[in-house]
């Protein structure tokens, strides 16, 4: 590939990404009201990595692991966002992104799309180490907006604590000291009533 | 400093964060006609840095730029957006975002807070090697946005070729072949409208 052609390409591909800044979370942005977009909740995680590096289990490439963040949610500029607790829309997710993958990483030069592609599919499987620091940090932001949000899409979706453990178990994985933590600010939440207790608190 | 502070700390920085979601620039989203905010701005840089790593200079550390484009506009959640073109809003910039930067750095333990503004300073200064890529895309992104959307701050701040061209320097410094398509991307916005071209040019 000529280098200009080369060049042309990769401007394609940042020319695109600008669509995922029109593709809404559930998530509420603190003190807006407004539904965050999925670029804006990219770039927290980012800096959430930055920030957090220090409990990340050894040997994690941070940097890789900011990677990861910035990307994992390009697919939806094809495939929508789909919400953690929308068991039904849930169904079809992983084909429809990975049709848009191949789209949208597609857009660059063959070394780089099979590249970035790879590093999404790391992200999507959770299962190296840089991946679950990745997944805990994508985890971990939307609990934080909705504790300053009165409950956020906790509130809004009837979602309960227990199914906000199930979801945040990969913060357990990645790092004891954030799991710590999270655990104690969810039993905080569901003791004020931002988060109901769920089936068997409420039995 | 105990271990809880400290995350306690680094937890409320991130918090902080959301704020940027709210500080809008004036540039557009492609197809939306939405202004941009700043936090969104920040990952398009970020993965703009991933896609064109090959362009930086010899020994650019690409990861630490990435981290300089992640924070570089943090300062605006109290400083506010200065469009590049209002030369009376630059005035007190440097002050305004200042005061902010110790403010909002410093609500990180010691250590995180002077790294960070030091990382933040680096990119204002602009001097380094890193910071010399970090902020050529800065100012690429806002031109490649003006051109998918019919000229965008150019066509409503009546912006001319020739002060593009100073903004658009650093390019020339971090990489000549950005440099040779950019050239010739604005010469194309000119010739066709987008971009009016100058008093020179006007004359």
């Amino acid at each position: 590939m000529e280098a200009a052609e080369r060049l042309a390409r990769q401007i394609a591909f940042i020319v695109e990404l600008d669509r995922l800044k029109r593709v809404l979370r559930q998530s509420l942005v603190t003190g807006d009201g407004r539904r965050e977009n999925s670029a804006e909740h990219s770039w927290h995680l980012a800096l959430m990595a930055a920030t957090l590096a220090e409990y990340a289990a050894p040997g994690v490439d941070v940097g890789r692991a900011t990677r990861m963040v910035l990307l994992h949610d390009v697919v939806e500029i094809d495939a929508g966002d789909t919400f953690a607790y929308d068991l039904a829309g849930q169904a079809g997710r992983v084909e429809r992104e990975t049709r848009a993958a191949a789209r949208i990483f597609g857009l660059l030069p063959p070394d780089q799309a099979a590249s970035l592609a790879a590093l999404w599919r790391e992200f999507e499987a959770g299962e190296s180490a840089d991946a679950r620091f990745a997944v805990a940090l994508d985890r971990l932001q939307p609990m934080l907006q909705n504790l300053h949000t009165e409950g956020g899409t906790w509130q809004i979706h009837g979602v309960t604590l227990d199914r906000v453990l199930v979801r945040a178990a990969p913060i357990r994985e990645a790092s004891p000291a954030l799991w710590d933590y999270v655990t104690r600010l969810l039993e905080e939440a569901a003791a004020s009533g931002l988060l109901a207790a769920g089936p068997e608190g409420a039995a």
